[in-house]
């Protein structure tokens, strides 16, 4: 299944939706962007080194809020437009695309069913992050970057609930117990596993899982200092946060010049 | 507005200042050195990882004390002579020139203001420093290479004066006060958000963003080794300070010869 | 000796074991998936800074269970298909090639010889293992990618057999203390010196060797947090373990694209 | 002065001391790998991250021991041929070249002066080293790449003879205090500043540089882990310092092949 089939998929999807034929050129033009903006954010992630051979990003689909968009089971780095795939929110593969999906689908779904606002998701092994999620110390915000860890990142132990696993997110009901714990943050850290990042745009969800890890190795740093630390206060991460929508545009630009596929 | 507007009205400035239309071409060409430099400095502070999307370098205008160059907002890594803006010390956009600006443009009109023996003035997040900014231990120089930092580098805490913030420096009122933290120092960190230097020149602050986190990171391992540090005297240091403008051009000229634009 | 000597004898030293010289040129087809593998391995763990002109790795004879193919004495960034020698499970180097092979040849050969069930093997110094290594703090797995180290990863201490050496395992009494050593684990590290990986293919030795050295650096940084870490269950180690393989192909094709020759 | 006269004045200096006009062309020749490998030097030096705007690496001259070669005052990644100058051992600029030499020439010279074994020396701040030269924690091999540490890596305080300084070695009476404080050793620490290694060969010498810079690395992190850590024995350390000059061609051959500018 190549580009061309994708795309047409993805437009008779859009069109079967509005049950409009006529409307397909312009449904077509409609997810260009888009479709762009996810094949972007995989390399973006993969430059930063937020991504290696494993993890993924999604972006809910723009014409329906019960579908999202994310490649096939395909190392970031490599992903194009043609191994963008269509799922429900029980992750299930739509248009009859047969190729193989990523074994942890079930993270975005579940996500995107429990919070409407999310518009895209990332799940990673960065490293920074990994410390964090196995050890008793909270990541907490320690500069205005990272400010939206200030409503807090809880640590999802996959044993409370299902016991010895292989610490994958396998099914919708592990899908949907991750999504429980990150609850209304930004960021849900996974015991032994690694972390996911929620935004409301594909800029928003990749700047949090950069500045998450980056975020992770700064506190680090600051612990090992062995002074005391001050992390920003509750008020101060909410009023950037705010300020960050303003100027999240010259990061993602930076990025998008420097890792995004050339025309 | 594109490069040759820009260039004009640079000029155009210039001349209004010296009253003398035929002066103009000499002007042109004697600013074009500083431009060169100002781009230099913004794409070697991202080449060696000091800015990445955020923070922004200027440089006093050569010809007037009470104006500053700086690029209009934008990722240091794809600055360009077109890009640059020209700004009074209360960080007004001159010459009509209604691109975007740097949302903390006050950082530089402040410090150009209450310092004029500062040129160049960086602003930076770089990674090793902010745990420094969140530290109760403070910056210290552990060798030669940062000997800048001897006479102190004071941490500016916004709450004292301005309680609750997105942590940003606004306006005018917070970039006085962040210039009055300075002082004297040649350097200033900033709780929760990142840090500034200053110079005699554009070499000279950019070198000073650069040692000063490196020292961050040579500080941290010293001070993880456990066992005691000696940082330099404050003699010593001045004495490398001095010594240092001697010197300079060898970094500033390898990281021209990496970083910036080729003709 | 040149590529096609190389090819020729490897060819013929399969054809004597089949004893049939009209099977000559499928085992060649045969073979070249193989060497084509080991020579990607090579460049792989060199560009992920794994190897750097020191370490090296094997792969068993896919048609004979008693010889394995590895790099003459070379830095594993400048491997070629050419360089490759085949050697017996005492580490003599086959068919009369007298180019200098690797002085710790050995290290493989006594693997393969004690572990059936091994089909490559790397050795490495990497930069964050060697702690581990000389630490009286045992590696441990913290998180699903380096599941394996769960059933332990042993220090071969090679005082213990042989007193003072200059370190190298640099004869066959020397290689087999080591492979017993390892026992049935997935790696053995050594004292002030580095480590081992091995695997039931060339993707799972170089993937295990890459993730070792990872899951140090990320434990080194949890025990840094003060708090504290749980590591992986047994039983979760061991569950992952067996999904690794049917994932192992995506950071293998996603390295081979990056770091192999290109045709 | 270009590169043709450089090396003519190289072949002169080699003639007047032979007394034989007839020798010019094979001295040519004789000099040609030296500068060669000191370009080389240079450039591995830089593309390791052991040197950057600052540092040095100098050569005894084949010929005359009681010269050596350096580059003049220029960051050594932009070295060529053309920029190398020849000393006498109290660092006095020979054959009338006028360009600015490195201020710290002087290290060179006296070392050169009192250990008639070495033929090469490396002077580096490397980031990784400048914490052991400020900390009361001994720099000790953690494993045999780095068993040259093991004679003992002194830290030279610059304040015991000479009081305040800018830190710099800048007369022979400071580089002949430093020579001595090296004594018999591989490398000798400069406390606030940086470190030297030497070796009787410029691929053992800049190998030292390396692999001494990472060793810090490695015992910072074996020290962080908080047991108790394994150093190497001395002599474990003597017997593969001696292997190290059968294999050190093997990283030297990398690094050329990496580093080195192509014909």
């Amino acid at each position: 299944m190549g580009y061309f089939n994708d795309v047409n998929s993805l437009a008779a999807e859009s069109n079967r939706h509005s049950g409009n034929f006529v409307a397909r050129k312009p449904c077509m033009a409609n997810l260009d962007p888009i479709l762009d903006d996810l094949v972007a954010a995989n390399r973006i992630l993969a430059g930063l080194h937020v991504l290696d051979g494993f993890g993924h990003v999604s972006v809910r689909h723009p014409d329906r809020a019960d579908r999202f968009l994310i490649s096939r089971s395909l190392a970031p780095e490599l992903v194009t437009r043609e191994d963008i795939q269509v799922m429900d929110l029980d992750s299930n593969v739509q248009d009859g695309d047969t190729r193989t999906p990523y074994l942890e689908r079930f993270i975005h779904g579940k996500i995107y069913a429990r919070r409407p606002d999310v518009v895209s998701v990332v799940h990673s092994h960065a490293a920074t992050i990994v410390p964090f999620a196995a050890s008793s110390v909270p990541l907490r915000p320690i500069y205005h970057m990272s400010s939206f860890l200030a409503a807090g990142a809880p640590v999802f132990e996959i044993r409370e609930k299902f016991g010895m696993t292989d610490m994958l997110i396998r099914n919708n009901a592990q899908g949907a117990a991750l999504a429980e714990k990150l609850g209304d943050n930004s960021a849900v850290l996974m015991r032994g596993h690694g972390y996911c990042t929620v935004g409301g745009s594909i800029p928003e969800a990749v700047f949090r899982a950069y500045y998450a890890q980056l975020n992770a190795d700064l506190q680090q740093r600051a612990v090992a200092l062995g002074g005391t630390v001050t992390y920003l206060e509750d008020e101060e991460a909410r009023r950037y946060d705010e300020t960050n929508r303003s100027v999240i545009g010259r990061p993602w630009g930076l990025w998008k010049a420097k890792f995004a596929p050339k025309e």
